[in-house]
């Protein structure tokens, strides 16, 4: 059900990630109370558990099919990225992502027939796998690391250095090595803020 | 930019509304002092205000071009539907939906082609309209109603009680007259609940 690591998927990781875990909903708790939980944990082998509510973090945008190969796929995919509460407040404020941030990318099936629908396409209840992309200074020394996991049950395995993800990252991400030029209410907050890439605004700069 | 009420789009008014307008991250607030604002806000004419900070709430899903007409669109829309936590919540706990829900349905730009994407779709910075379906048994005769924007900065029209959305959304709606078979984290509480409608019951049976 879940493809293994081809090029196409290891260069869709377009996510990033943080250090609290909350495997509840945060409505009554105090905004102090969720600041104190993990928004992820580490094994002792250092594998990530999957992140739990991620689900209930902020939503950043859906693609439907991406990729960053020529090669079609026969695939029907939808990738949905969310992102913790706080590294997205900080982010609205000042335009880059904080230490400690988490993203998650969400592989999830893509249906077309179902119930009264009969064009386009539509998420089904199948999740097909999720990357974690998370940034902690303190733990990674290139700040920011890929997490793979195989389901939404299992435990992420860290990408090596070496993976296609980072290098991508870097090249072409819009801020900080992610690709904010895919989370359409962030980047014109980055363009505000000033702080797209100088790789990506020489990228852009070269298509128009 | 914004596409006039044809079939196709009143029919894809996928979502449903409630009654508070926060028009800030709630990060320092708490939890009453959100519960104290209104979600939306009427004007005296019976308009809707923008929901202002609907991408804060919460994520339900996406889908790309859907449509309930058998007949094929030219266009490439993505549609966003958030739900507010709090009726999400609810939703988590009895499979329903709370008086004073408040669905937001927003319609986005599908791209293709734009920084190293080379295939499928991303979701770029236009947003194309905006639809709200609320539920407020003190406002509304038959307790949900729907609104359209045509823009995110618009006002919002009652949608009348004649309009396709109303009797689509009661005949197929999984849950409550939402298309909660569309949403693939709550389908699968709906159905342990026991709240899926008697008709989506009957229609998922007939197709297998």
């Amino acid at each position: 059900m879940f493809p293994s690591l081809s090029i196409v998927r290891s260069a869709v990781c377009l996510v990033a990630a943080l250090s609290l875990t909350s495997t509840e909903v945060p409505s009554k708790a105090s905004v102090a109370a969720q600041k104190s939980k993990a928004l992820v944990t580490y094994k002792p082998n250092g594998e990530m558990l999957p992140p739990s509510n991620y689900r209930e973090w902020i939503y950043l945008s859906s693609g439907l099919d991406m990729s960053y190969s020529a090669n079609p796929t026969d695939m029907t995919r939808f990738d949905n990225v969310f992102v913790n509460p706080d590294a997205y407040r900080s982010f609205l404020r000042t335009g880059s992502w904080p230490d400690k941030t988490v993203m998650v990318l969400e592989e999830r099936e893509g249906r077309s027939k179902g119930s009264i629908n009969k064009q386009g396409h539509f998420q089904g209840t199948n999740v097909m796998g999720m990357e974690v992309h998370v940034k902690d200074a303190s733990r990674f020394p290139g700040q920011w690391a890929f997490f793979d996991f195989a389901s939404p049950t299992a435990n992420g395995t860290l990408f090596p250095k070496s993976a296609a993800c980072y290098s991508c990252h870097a090249a072409h991400g819009a801020v900080d090595t992610t690709f904010v030029q895919f989370y359409p209410t962030l980047l014109p907050i980055a363009r505000s803020k000033g702080t797209l890439s100088p790789e990506y605004v020489k990228e852009s700069a070269a298509k128009q």
